[in-house]
């Protein structure tokens, strides 16, 4: 089974999701095919010696083989035609735009291509975090109460002081700020609107119990240990940047049995069905004994590898229950039954 | 400024796409591209004369010129090389999947091609009823109760009857069913439930008020007049379907000021700022003096043009204002960073 890992992508993550596939790589029992895509949407074909940061910083993949997306796969253009790359699916590791807002998904369904990632809605509810306030509310999961400001619109916020203000649309905490002093607010609001159009603001609660917990469904759950990230007030870009690169192995957040229930229980409920096909993690709170819904990440820095104790088990778990898209049928009985009621 | 239409899809509603193509046509005061998506995802180029729906239901699409879709535009490719397709900006007429799914939005914003019609989360939240309604409660706008049932789930529902049953995912009417009495209850989940594995499930109030407003907004807003639209209980897709054909305009419904004002801020408040770049008729009921949302049609069925008295105008003043997708940019420093502190 021939593995395409992408990455890349025009996307503020850029980045991170080149150190994701860099750690992925260095995790997995087997070498896949490596396809970058850069931040003009160019699909390149990466050798394997090369996949190491300063192929991507130094702009020398341009050199590389360019591949364009076909019915079925990828494709080699060269002198004598193109050849199609034998792949068998394609694990989507672009974090931010193009991977988790359903952009690569679209192309993956309508290209028929089989891949391990969120479906478009799927990456829509993890992506907008307006929306996933509004899906957790709809699935009975709770979150925080929040607020969300339009860029043009008021700036007035409503949630009591300290806050956390956050891009509704990005991830990895980017433009991301905890306000705790008025005067404060209006920078943290501008830096916020610097990447999205609309923020969310939420209260800011210190010391807050926070767990976080992977998985994925085939016939059943498979769960991931619960990590207790550590933190540092929050995790700022850098910090989760080199998290990206962990290679090794978390240990398991101290929670009782019943609460490690509930948070899994929590994620079956996110998860299924929209999320089938993709590994996710989830983030929570704990709050007077009730799990909160943190954020989705539907495509995890490095897959979030280091929460599995056999993390190649799990992507062959993955590769050999993808979904299916069911083929709609269509027909045409109903311009049949015009054309006759015309008299055609 | 070249316009293509891009019709047909694998969709539910793939015949439903080629009328409202060809009743468009009938419209316009010029002769845009076509484009046909068959339900394998080939695209064609049809020749004007060719606008018919025998070409389609025949097949005869089939012997017609290959288009692929790549940067920019689509491509001709024929025994010389490709030709790129001189297009200014596509308007998508593919209702249902493909089309009002979120996939043709990520084709589009990927291949950098400009477009009429929903950008991917305005899709999403259109697409898939429960994000409707999800959508809708975080936005303050009103919508009727509901319940959800999912595929292999219970199948007990809990809302009084007379109900309304809806697979979450389809337009047009397909799979809806009335159910007014109990014995009907369990054909009409499983008649919705080949359509979708999710659900719908709302009371049913008969002879309520129905009203349809279409729109769309560029430095501001622009409304069709308002509908009423005829009922028979409700449109079934056959109705609908002669619908979508129809070359007339329609009368204005019979709403005071106040009720028209207030249609015209719900719908404001439903658009911007997710639907910018499409034209969009929302489905409103009016109960005891409020007003409910009941669908967000992205793709109105022949783009609604019989509710706007120069749809022309409406087609060039959407045109010329066609949102860009901000170019992301992306850099290296963290890499550079990070390789220096490893000191390479």
């Amino acid at each position: 089974m021939e593995l395409a890992i992408v990455f890349g992508g025009a996307s503020f993550e850029h980045e991170i999701s080149i150190v994701s596939a860099i750690t992925v790589k260095s995790i997995l029992n087997y070498t896949p095919v490596f396809i970058f895509l850069d931040d003009e949407h160019n699909f390149y074909l990466i050798d394997e010696k090369d996949m190491n940061a300063r192929t991507f910083s130094s702009g020398s993949y341009k050199k590389m083989k360019h591949l364009s997306i076909s019915h079925g796969g990828f494709e080699l253009s060269g002198m004598f035609g193109s050849k199609k790359l034998d792949v068998f699916a394609v694990l989507n590791l672009v974090h931010g735009s193009d991977g988790e807002d359903g952009t690569l998904a679209s192309l993956f369904d309508f290209f028929k291509i089989r891949y391990v990632g969120p479906r478009i809605e799927a990456s829509m509810v993890s992506f907008n975090k307006v929306l996933t306030k509004a899906y957790a509310e709809s699935i009975g999961v709770k979150t925080l109460d929040y607020e969300v400001l339009y860029r043009g619109g008021t700036n007035i916020v409503k949630t009591a002081l300290p806050v956390i203000i956050k891009p509704a649309r990005l991830g990895s905490s980017i433009g991301v700020s905890i306000v705790k002093v008025e005067n404060e607010l209006e920078y943290a609001l501008d830096s916020a609107f610097e990447y999205d159009d609309t923020i969310l603001i939420e209260p800011f609660i210190a010391g807050v119990n926070e767990y976080n917990l992977a998985g994925y469904k085939t016939d059943k759950f498979v769960f991931s240990m619960v990590e207790e990230p550590q933190k540092n007030e929050f995790l700022d870009f850098e910090k989760k940047y080199m998290d990206f690169s962990r290679r090794s192995i978390v240990s398991k957040a101290d929670v009782s049995e019943s609460l490690e229930k509930r948070i899994q229980e929590t994620f079956e409920r996110i998860y299924d069905p929209i999320f089938i096909g993709s590994l996710i993690r989830c983030d929570f709170f704990e709050i007077d004994d009730e799990v909160y819904l943190n954020e989705i990440n539907p495509i995890p820095g490095s897959m979030a590898h280091y929460l599995f104790d056999d993390f190649n088990s799990v992507i062959y778990d993955i590769l050999e229950n993808l979904p299916r898209k069911d083929k709609i049928s269509t027909g045409y009985d109903y311009i049949h039954s015009i054309s006759s009621a015309k008299g055609k």
